[in-house]
């Protein structure tokens, strides 16, 4: 349930040199603050991913998301929380093809690949393929995952405030919070 | 109190080859909602703005704006509306150089230049440089206008819902919508 400083520090540079491939303009403080995510399930060339987050208010938030070849964004949601009736996003690609999946009827022959022995984990199969300048807006409370192509993605995720750690997985090992251990 | 059909399109394919070189991905749908405000100024060069909205939903906006070189976003603000306290509203550059003007200490030596007999027209003069990554958030009813620098920009603008028809501005001849004519 862990991820390396070292392999912390790899993830970063290779998401921000997808990002400037893509033409996303990053300060040089923001650099520092390219967030990886493993979900707490050591996996994160499989599942996981890489978050630019450009500010997130009391009201708007916005984010980039890299993942990987092939990496997926483990299944959630956002639920609602006191006065919020949960986070409504958009998904834009800038760069790379990215296979979403929500509820709904679904696909036959999905282009997504998951894990051995991960079924359980991956619930909604209505698939939702975006390319570059594509986007997708996702209601509320809505169950979604998401995976890149072979190429990797670039995204941009345009939401009303993120409160990450109250999102709802459907995997129950995943812990929304990475720890980063020393070797 | 116009803009000819001509200059429209013109603008258009202007704003579309700054969105192409600052790298923003654009769907050939997109290619033709690219709207041009003059904001009935009738002087599109130094006071209006080249504007695609990528979505405009019940709680989020997302739009990029291509200012031509020197050109006026005029002064105004995002007044309260029934339930809402006023649009938020972040602008993070892209591309060029953009001088935004909020209440504050005024400028000295502001980069702006404004066109003659305009003086009242831009009471605000507290100054923000934003440079490709910068960005700034504008909270509801912060009376605002910017101008991009000599090379124009490209800017990413982040929302709460977007009404536009109900900005207020400080410039009484201002009409936010564009009359188009044929010739």
């Amino acid at each position: 349930m862990m991820i390396t400083k070292k392999e912390y520090r790899e993830a970063q540079k290779r998401a921000l040199e997808y990002m400037e491939k893509a033409g996303v303009i990053v300060s040089e403080k923001e650099k520092d603050n390219i967030s990886v995510a493993d979900f707490g399930l050591s996996d994160l060339e499989r599942q996981g991913g890489q978050i630019l987050t450009f500010f997130n208010t009391e009201r708007l938030s916005a984010k980039v998301i890299v993942l990987f070849p092939w990496q997926i964004l483990p299944e959630h949601w956002h639920p609602a929380l006191d006065k919020d009736i949960g986070k409504e996003e958009i998904l834009r690609v800038r760069w790379g093809e990215v296979y979403l999946y929500v509820p709904g009827e679904p696909a036959l022959q999905p282009k997504a690949k998951i894990p051995p022995r991960e079924e359980e984990n991956f619930t909604v199969w209505h698939e939702v393929i975006l390319k570059p300048g594509d986007q997708y807006i996702l209601k509320p409370q809505t169950v979604h995952w998401f995976q890149a192509g072979r190429g990797g993605a670039v995204i941009d995720d345009y939401s009303s405030t993120a409160r990450d750690l109250q999102d709802g997985f459907t995997n129950p090992r995943v812990v929304r919070e990475t720890n980063v251990i020393a070797e």
